[in-house]
């Protein structure tokens, strides 16, 4: 084991996946700190031992030697890790965005930052910047591949072209795996469908890609969020997910109805009133032998960022997506005319776990 | 300035590119040692300063304060930089065997090796054993981004997959940007082309997308050697590029040309008495609706590496690139049926010196 110290918070999807991970990681670094909504588990001080082990997480809670507690406060868990003897790592695996508010106050405070979350690069430019600066205050470091695109190298590699020199011209792609396959199955680019749109989200709902309230993946702020990121480290100080248009595929007329889950029941049951514009756009497509998908794209040098619906030729790699794909295509000074892309799965616990995981290897291997 | 000091080998067309970026590196490590085929120059000891100027690298020849002599040993170099007050880091950008199978001695003494040299990594197994027995014995770093697909994501992410718990299960695409523009011109998938073979290869050549002897991209050893390092990183144990099946594209008939510019001008020349055959391949894979292509491919499975000619479905993804792009699949237990796609440029000076910068950086991180 690495002297290095490890709390994590969440242990939903991506938070069960990633401590089973965890649990397999030759050099991992000590688990002393496991939090759920109301629950914490801890290695006692002043020792920060025995760890709790990542394989039996669900069953540590019975080991007598761990100290149990409710929900801890930041500063609580903050100044727990920065009395470790070692260095330490938060790793987020929520979608909390008071807890990303938080990263700076960690971040001072020496401990790195590894998370899927966000909320904390996606929100207020201000909470953005002082982020890094904190971290470069504190001599930490902050990992977060899978903010977008998954586990898929999005991150790494805008940060690596960046980093490098290059200047990154335009950013392409689908970054949502639920309107990826909405769309590829409403409007496929080899054969055509008639499906309706209703049926289709109604069946994505089903087979479990969609959010529980299919809202939070129609009115596109989980894309205008990723865009938001990537914009960013491209070099756009772009304010916030609301500054640019984002197109939502909420109707207008059912946008009142309130995010509970009657709110969503209603919104399931309004939707095929609306079927026929959907349909319409898709014939739109259409008569230009072309195809409708729902893109997000920076560009760089009119710095603009724009969410929505786009029409694409068959044959681009955009329209022949399969699945519930993600693909993202950076344009830059260096790559010259033709994109680097990249492109597969972009969500499923899975693999938004091994992007949180690999990305702990990397700070691991610089703080020890 | 970073407290790292670095050598760089070799100043061909990767060489100059990545002493350009690495001129423009903010905390760049401290350049001491810069060689090329007869000349070295060195920042004197016992200071290891001043330090040379990466960006008037041609003119820092002409500096009284820097120490020039002629080519160094293997056993010099190493042992400059480990005395140097600092860890230490040697980019080889050359394609050098000879100095490649020096690096575990580099290594051993804990001078990191960074490097688009494939021939360290790609010839005989024990060489490659031995490489990452002194880096884990030297406690210095390896890395060798570049060794596929230029500076495009590949060894980071098979090495990620790996790391994290995936299984590769196979790898497949077109690795050579060569290649790539050959077929991609002579069998395009949309359209058609009654090229003759010979001809595309003279344009490429041309156009200075081959190397200078076309025998060298046409012989597959370049793709075989590719293959043979991500198979590696994915578990295989490839004993070396010649243990598995490379189809030639260099007719049996022209085998025997002697490998100088006087056997490159007759292979040209005696080409296309071989395009009838280029062409019945053509039209074999057209009468199935497909296309050719030059691909390798890993089945970890089955154990088994292949470089050779394939049909391809006229709307898969390897028949659809373009211009020189590299396209390389990761199909992982994790990502299930649809695969890991990273795709673009694998060729030419700057992304392949981006690449190593981009290690660089990495190295440099991990070492401060």
């Amino acid at each position: 084991m690495s002297n290095i110290y490890l709390a994590v918070i969440g242990v939903g999807g991506v938070g069960t996946a990633f401590l089973n991970q965890l649990a397999r990681l030759p050099n991992a670094p000590k688990l002393v700190l496991l939090a759920r909504s109301s629950q914490t588990l801890q290695s006692p001080t002043p020792a920060y031992a025995p760890a709790i082990p990542a394989a039996d997480w669900k069953t540590a809670v019975e080991t007598p030697s761990l100290t149990k507690s409710g929900a801890l406060s930041v500063d609580e868990i903050a100044s727990y890790l920065s009395s470790a003897p070692g260095r330490s790592i938060l790793v987020d695996n929520t979608s909390d965005l008071t807890l990303a508010s938080s990263y700076p106050v960690f971040l001072r405070k020496g401990i790195s930052i590894v998370t899927p979350n966000k909320k904390g690069f996606s929100s207020d430019i201000a909470l953005w910047k002082d982020i890094f600066a904190a971290a470069a205050e504190g001599k930490a470091l902050v990992y977060h591949e899978s903010t977008v695109g998954a586990g898929l190298p999005v991150i790494s590699t805008i940060r690596d072209l960046v980093n490098t020199g290059d200047e990154v011209t335009r950013i392409e792609g689908v970054f949502s795996g639920t309107l990826s396959f909405l769309f590829n199955t409403f409007a496929p680019a080899s054969g055509s469908s008639d499906a309706k749109w209703s049926e289709v989200v109604a069946k994505a709902k089903e087979l479990g890609y969609t959010e529980p309230d299919p809202r939070d993946d129609l009115n596109g702020m989980d894309v205008a969020r990723k865009l938001t990121i990537l914009a960013r480290i491209a070099g756009l100080e772009v304010e916030s997910p609301a500054s640019f248009p984002v197109e939502s595929l909420i109707p207008k007329e059912l946008e009142s109805l309130p995010a509970t889950a009657e709110g969503a029941a209603q919104f399931m049951a309004g939707l095929p009133e609306f079927d026929d514009q959907m349909s319409a756009i898709r014939e739109g497509a259409e008569k230009q032998g072309k195809v409708v998908r729902y893109v997000g794209s920076v560009d760089v040098g009119k710095k603009t960022v724009r969410v929505g619906l786009q029409f694409f030729e068959k044959d681009s790699s955009i329209a022949g997506l399969k699945g519930s794909d993600n693909i993202i295509s950076f344009h830059t000074k260096r790559y010259g005319s033709q994109p680097l892309v990249v492109q597969g799965s972009g969500a499923g616990g899975e693999v938004t776990a091994m992007g949180v995981t690999a990305d702990l290897i990397k700070a691991v291997e610089r703080l020890q």
